[in-house]
């Protein structure tokens, strides 16, 4: 179980690797299964998302499995209505606007909400010989989806609503911090053996912005969650917020691409543990390619406190015989 | 002329600002213009072109004024074809995708090519009493148009080809900054009084890849321009690259709203002149939201060494009142 025993900062035999969205679009016997199902089918499914969670274990030799599913799934739990549309991404027809929307937000309750979630997680237990990463979507990023309606370029609608209405905000993320903290939760009593929070969007904003108006939602789920099961905390394009989203109570923080890993160590300390971070669409390249740069991030942390990643998910087109060559290459890998 | 006493790092009277695509959608004048032109349309007619450059100057009281322009109008001298789709933004209907595209480049003449633009300058200088600022994409944000074919989330494609193929990446790099630098001292020599190097995609790339496959073009273009008129640089998203940026020569560095001024100053010392760097969308809020992050800006750098800008371009949706009460507030500010 190298990806536990680097998780808690102790020294694995090797450097453990996983993929982010390594189930997923890159895979043919995914891409097939996609044929008969729709997305949201796959991770409602339970025999189908433990097939899926499977399929880059099998394939890759990846030391983790991560959850088949969606940032946008529990929302349902909320009352709201969320469509994956090809193309775009999660679309949600009535998007939070004012303090009155805010009434329409349900009580979450994984048992009757998310079951499928929780068998997946149940039926992957009794499959799996490798750890189980259960996942969840961090306050700010759902918040974007449910505020824009949509994904967004640039948030406008979404920091709109943060700057000119911050109670209601506040409220907002109040609630997805329970409801996260809750699904979370409900994944580790399931069988997860680690977690990871997801704020892909965070990157937008500004230290001060992130610190005043998101941070303490993020905070109040990975601090909850103190002592139960390891804690991965992720963003894109957040070289700006680093410190800030380290300090929010995590056992692991994600980096991506854009910060060489031996600069986020001098500026996050020894204490975490930090995974990632090989730019993804290097993975579209050559082997020699890939080698180069795969070998650079190893060696700016020396296999010392490092679960190896790539820097944001895998692209569709990645050739996943390049993906197992890169797996046994952080395997075979020396400092 | 306080805009270029703040450029040469004396002290002028108050804090100069002017705003990122000041000149454009924000604007009602602007707009109704556009409803009998199209943008390049715009870009390709002196009168049309000086007019518009002069809107947000009599609207809004900014220090400078930025030619109206767009980055991807020179490349009709390298003979690519571009077109500005509504709502998508440049499309190039032959990318460049080989050693062999390469060949398709022509020789830039800005006399001949975009004598326009030229033309537009000098209409400028008879108008204007206040500094006018020029200006050019950086050679990777170029490439990636010219891979691509258009706008990228994640630009790969450019990415891709980059990594696949890294000499015919340096013969395009090589042939972008020696069009820009034609470009840009045909732009002095026309009168701009500063010039602005946009990398928007810059941001994308880690600092490693940023070194060895962007900075030396874009620095030939700065260095080029050394003892002419200021140069800014720019970039989004670039928290992680500000040194190597500032350090390709230039005497102001632009930045964008995620990395607060302070931080900047400290990151990059005394010698650079800082531009920014209030998040446009911020500028979508009510006045006191507005002052509130704008006297953030303004006492981060204490008056000094700063010209205020936005993080990034002004949005459409943007109330042009704010902007020109903004414009005062700075005007009126003292440390």
């Amino acid at each position: 179980m190298r990806f536990l025993t680097a998780c808690r900062g102790e020294a694995p035999d090797v450097v453990p690797i996983w993929f982010m969205r390594q189930a997923g679009r890159s895979l043919p016997e995914y891409r097939k299964l996609r044929e008969d199902h729709d997305i949201l089918t796959l991770c409602r499914t339970p025999d189908l998302a433990t097939e899926v969670t499977l399929q880059p274990v099998r394939r890759l030799g990846v030391d983790a499995a991560i959850l088949f599913s969606d940032i946008v799934v529990p929302l349902v739990g909320l009352g709201i209505e969320v469509e994956i549309k090809p193309k775009v991404g999660p679309v949600i027809a009535e998007p939070i606007r004012s303090v009155g929307d805010l009434e329409r937000l349900a009580t979450f309750e994984p048992e009757a909400d998310v079951p499928f979630v929780l068998e997946t997680i149940r039926l992957l237990k009794g499959e799996l010989d490798v750890p189980l990463i259960g996942f969840a979507g961090a306050p700010f990023t759902l918040a974007s989806y449910l505020v824009e309606g949509g994904p967004s370029k640039d948030h406008r609608v979404a920091k709109s609503f943060m700057y000119a209405e911050p109670e209601a905000w506040q409220k907002l993320m109040d609630r997805l911090a329970e409801m996260t903290l809750v699904y979370l939760r409900a994944q580790i009593d399931a069988g997860v053996d680690a977690i990871q929070l997801f704020d892909s969007w965070a990157g937008h904003l500004s230290p001060v912005d992130y610190e005043r108006y998101v941070l303490p939602a993020s905070e109040a789920i990975l601090r909850g969650l103190d002592g139960t099961v390891p804690r991965i905390h992720f963003g894109v394009g957040t070289a700006q917020l680093l410190e800030l989203m380290a300090g929010a109570g995590t056992d692991v923080m994600g980096i991506d691409w854009r910060v060489p890993l031996d600069a986020a160590r001098t500026r996050l300390g020894d204490d975490v543990v930090l995974q990632g971070n090989l730019d993804p669409v290097a993975c579209l390249a050559s082997w020699d390619v890939i080698e180069e740069k795969a070998d650079d991030v190893l060696k700016r942390l020396g296999g010392t406190r490092h679960i190896f990643n790539l820097g944001h998910g895998v692209l569709p087109e990645t050739d996943p015989d390049n993906l197992k060559r890169l797996v046994e290459y952080v395997h075979e890998w020396t400092p």
